[in-house]
């Protein structure tokens, strides 16, 4: 398995929509931990293309991540009234809204292009593919994680014939990984996760939510997991695609809070006026409330307007560090073996063993 | 400081209503953990009794909990409206609803206890008493511990001359500590807090909330806390006095949730049908519904009728063991060392030191 060949169980978060791009991959993986490319919201070609830079990059192993469809469309209706409810807010910025269109993100083109060209791993998120997809990308040699965010899920997951799990907690910045979004949804903290599907179910998890130091890394491998996957910690890295605004508002120690404001699903992001003006309103409608805010958010990044972005944040952001990729990598993998020393000696206190 | 007096960086948390006995804190203590008592819901005499029942099972040194004065009282109207939403519930189980008052649970009272007959710590949740109160226990040899769920609160706490916080994050079972419940409040879990809180604040840091394995008590060690927290994990133990009902709903696998039905603060149990049916109409008004509900609650737990019993549970619930204190102790302490051992070998393979 891909965990034995990884000098550091260090993994990148995939970190779609802007900051993924194929030279943080590249540090990440070269520098002995795992890097991912996200392949969500990017065309079957240029996820090919940004392949084919990594590889070039480096020989180490990478993972691609797909954005599993989701059930849909929502209703019209709710996306109606949510698109007549921004309209002033398009004008004010001199945009249109986008299309609310629904869409399965050209999943089977992707998987396509991944059984033709295969890839080390391939990871999926917002669902788990079916047990035929998951064994055909076996069969040509790519390993298969699944996000998950409750035990139900992770046994489904596992159900179905995937490698290892990504159990993804409340505190992750981004997209909530649940298969369905929606009312009464998990709040799992990636520590109650690692110790609930650690004991349901065999294959490994990597955990994933707020691993911003060090001792966080070595924290969730001693949970159980075989290694932590970082997204936010990775976003002020020179390599990442961040954008001014978002690497701002990450340095700040603003909170964070879920909203399904820019997208129409759950996401963590830190808190602005645009989700302060529209959380309540926000339909379950993902991806056409993605499609609808995306003129929106981009004209805010272009003009550094931060109330209109959507600025994806774990819980730990401020604690992101603005270092090379390969040098962060390293940095944790050290201040984690030096947190175990820290916890042994605290843990061999006892007269009682 | 108390941390280094104990053999176990393990404490069981306090427990309030039900579940804390002088029992299960000796049992505790004597293992080489430390245990607590909770002061809150009981009289100031109750507490001088159950501190002495202790010292005579233990020379080790173990906690008191208080429960810091909260802001109120709450609009009377919400607090009315709510109890007429109750009624039906009161009269299908024959009895009458309790009196919605506001009181400070004896605060002042148990505070001129506790300096006229000092333990080794007192811990607060709800707040944090003026740096005056903490000042005094001080002087009369008590160290004391703020229960904290955010960095501003951490702050607040040790700037009151605290010597240590509890961070409690929300997968926690029971009431959410903040010192103002209410929208937007903290959503931070443990791991995220520690974090955060530790590169904020310089006293030590106990980790609550979730943990439930030797694996998890590993974990919030290597990211940095003096000690682990465990509620939970100790509410199935023969020495606990949870009720039967609750025990049941604790060996399940049944999920949990936030709710201020049964108290006006936002706790977390096992979700049953009161908190179903009136999670929407409860109003921020602790502790008067706390009271109001209290013939409720009480009737349940003596016909075992879980339905209208605040099943208090953290996200873990379903790992707790039934085993005596002691025992829990020293498995989760040996399992913590095994974890950390594991966590090594993972983090020892890097070629890149």
């Amino acid at each position: 398995m891909i965990f034995d060949r990884l000098p550091i169980p260090i993994v990148q978060a995939p970190l779609g929509g802007g900051p993924s791009t194929p030279a943080l991959a590249a540090a990440v993986s070269g520098a002995g931990g795992l890097g991912f490319l996200a392949a969500g919201y990017r065309s079957p070609r240029v996820m090919a293309e940004e392949i084919a830079t990594v590889r070039g990059l480096t020989g180490r192993p990478f993972g691609v991540n797909l954005f599993a469809p989701v059930p849909g469309p929502a209703g019209r209706e709710a996306v109606e009234r949510y698109a007549a409810r921004l309209e002033p807010e398009a004008r004010r910025m001199g945009v249109n809204l986008g299309e609310p269109r629904f869409d399965r993100d050209a999943f089977e083109e992707k998987i396509d292009r991944l059984l033709r060209d295969p890839v080390p791993l391939v990871s999926f998120t917002f669902g788990c593919p079916s047990a035929a997809i998951i064994s055909s990308l076996r069969e040509v040699g790519s390993e298969t994680w699944a996000t998950v965010t409750d035990v139900e899920e992770a046994e489904l997951a596992e159900a179905a014939g995937a490698s290892a799990l990504v159990v993804q907690g409340l505190e992750a910045g981004g997209h909530r990984g649940f298969f369905v979004d929606g009312k009464g949804a998990s709040d799992y903290s990636v520590l109650a996760l690692v110790q609930l599907a650690g004991a349901r179910v065999r294959i490994p998890l990597v955990a994933a939510g707020g691993i911003s130091t060090g001792g966080a890394v070595a924290a969730v491998l001693a949970a159980g997991a075989a290694a932590a996957q970082l997204g936010t910690a990775f976003m002020r890295c020179p390599e990442a695609g961040t954008s001014e605004v978002h690497r701002a508002a990450l340095a700040s120690s603003r909170p964070t809070s879920l909203t399904r404001a820019f997208s129409g699903r759950s996401a963590r992001g830190v808190v602005n006026r645009f989700m302060r003006d529209y959380d309540l309103d926000a339909p379950v409608a993902y991806p056409e409330v993605h499609h609808l805010t995306a003129p929106l958010r981009a004209r805010g990044r272009e003009e550094g307007d931060e109330d209109v972005v959507n600025l994806w944040a774990g819980q730990t952001h401020e604690l992101a560090r603005p270092l090379p990729a390969a040098d962060l990598v390293r940095e944790l993998a050290r201040d984690a073996r030096g947190a175990l020393k820290v916890a042994g000696e605290r843990l061999s206190r006892s007269h009682f063993r």
